[in-house]
């Protein structure tokens, strides 16, 4: 670690990546990149907690094919997801008999899991690692808000969960895109209690990991052709750019958010954009990893956003403490000091 | 990765280990194992799930303490808990201001935990890395089970959740214990549907882990001190054994478990023992790596045990998936084959 921020030498790759979703999600402007869209909220399912455990299988599934993987070449899958104790993850990936280490990112869990896949595949622990992360609106609104048949209104500054699911390959073969390094997220905590105002609480987070990757890497903002966050949604994505103006960077041409992308504003009733773990998931594994794959895009800063909040915790007055884990996707690998610098330094 | 256990050859060291505990586990057979004992359920704060998060705050500085290290020093922390969210965690380690990944195995999460410190240590990404998780009594049966005011009878197989945190750091200082390698667990589900009866869930993965450790370590149970596991209580260690006596392997003189350690049996009222992932954390951290520091263990197997249900999909009929990740430390450094194989050879 410099600083913050691992750095992987041997670039490993995501070798095969993955995007289930849900109807929304196929009626959105981003249908195209799911490689499979389901519409029927349970997934076959009797719950939605079940429906949301075979829509993470089927992501997993679906990565595995598209990488022509059998299920034995993966050493470790990292996943985890929204519901109370992942069940979404245990239940999804119960009987595919790989070793599984269980994680908790919030929304930001997709790039915890590629983050710690590179570790073992860089490290040489692994030959493959899998990352996979979910999240479905019909349980997380049982969960964390109220139950849908209650038809409780949503705020302007809410956010609508994904029916999503991505999962992605890493491996140490050689096909873009490949993980250059990552800064592991802190927790941070400006004080917002507002649960129908996730953007606000996560907004900081991915200010500071982002901000600390620069620093870390002596990288500059617009090395990057995006410095993508996960689920900041409208609110979120403009107090991050506002936070980088403080520092006198302008990072709004650059910006992209999932959950800005993910549904229509103008068409779909999410008010201020995407959220869930599945959001920045499908995203990353859908749009960003082909653009990588193809050349299309050269290098992303990828900072999902996750916040650490419990519906418990959140009823008794707490503040919700957020975090991001932001990774470095490349076309190219390379070591850092081989980048030819551009652009403004950052201070 | 040797089938599913990786190694680390560099074999990091367990530099720094502490345990905090609530009343009961004062007033156990294990309480010298303790740095802290706190009578108060709320540790002071308004609410148990505040006072879980002051609890595993107050392991994480009492490990820092012992090992004389400044929080600027610890690379990264890997911790989680059993509160939905994981918010034990996130709020207690809060204004830490320390990078953080969130894991999550339930009462498995403290080898989770100890497994990839020992992988960022080891692969040279970080310097030390701190493994931390907690339960609380309280907390858990409200989340759990029953609201305690409700007075809720727990059934002869029930365990009793400690109220306890572990936290421990990792770094590649030549001070033993030592990790030498790990399996990472698959989930198992061998169908059992009664949450009042974890011991029995979880001894299948036990089983599983154990044996492919054994298996891709090709070392034999009684070249360890301990077989260890983490809360699978008087139940749970019975069907262990069982299992393993179908092989022809006999590991009762070996096996230890923390859920049958921490209180007594005699003297407190805990039905098939301990559980929650502060047991197998505290007893970890306060019993077995000091014994394993001064030399009288000289190898231990390590493999907590979690149960990765949710009280939702519980309800709604599911089985309780399980997963235990075993971890072997050891007084001595030296890779694998340098080890005298005694023992039977396990088959």
């Amino acid at each position: 670690m410099k600083g913050n921020t691992v750095f992987f030498n041997s670039a490993p790759a995501v070798a095969s990546a993955a995007a289930v979703g849900g109807k929304m999600e196929g009626d959105g402007p981003m249908s195209a990149c799911f490689d499979e869209i389901n519409e029927d909220p349970f997934f076959s399912c009797d719950t939605f907690e079940q429906g949301e455990s075979r829509l993470l299988r089927e992501a997993v599934l679906r990565a595995l094919d598209k990488g022509s993987l059998k299920k034995e070449q993966i050493d470790v899958i990292l996943g985890g997801d929204l519901l109370d104790q992942c069940v979404g993850t245990t239940y999804g990936i119960r009987d595919l008999d790989i070793p599984y280490l269980g994680i908790y990112g919030a929304c930001s869990t997709v790039t915890e899991g590629l983050l710690l896949s590179s570790l073992f595949v860089d490290g040489g622990y692994a030959s493959r690692a899998l990352a996979v992360t979910s999240s479905h609106f019909c349980a997380a609104e049982r969960q964390y808000r109220f139950p849908l048949n209650y038809g409780g209104q949503r705020t302007p500054t809410s956010q609508y969960t994904a029916t999503a699911a991505g999962a992605l390959v890493v491996s140490a073969e050689r096909l873009p895109p490949y993980v250059r390094a990552a800064t592991v997220g802190k927790v941070v905590d400006m004080g917002v209690t507002d649960a129908a105002n996730m953007g606000a609480a996560m907004a900081p987070a991915a200010y500071s990991s982002i901000k600390r990757f620069l620093a870390d890497t002596g990288l500059r903002p617009d090395f990057f052709d995006a410095i993508v966050t996960g689920d900041l949604g409208k609110v979120g994505s403009r107090l991050l750019c506002e936070l980088f103006e403080r520092d006198g960077i302008d990072i709004r041409s650059l910006h992209r958010d999932c959950g800005t992308m993910l549904y229509s504003f103008e068409e779909q009733d999410v008010h201020a954009g995407a959220s869930g773990a599945g959001c920045a998931a499908s995203m990353l594994c859908g749009f960003f990893v082909p653009k990588l794959r193809s050349g299309e895009f050269k290098n992303i800063l990828f900072a999902a956003t996750g916040a650490l909040l419990s519906p418990t915790v959140n009823a008794q007055g707490e503040s919700i403490p957020s975090i991001s884990h932001a990774v470095w996707l490349s076309y190219e690998t390379g070591t850092v000091p081989d980048i030819r610098f551009k652009g403004r330094r950052l201070s």
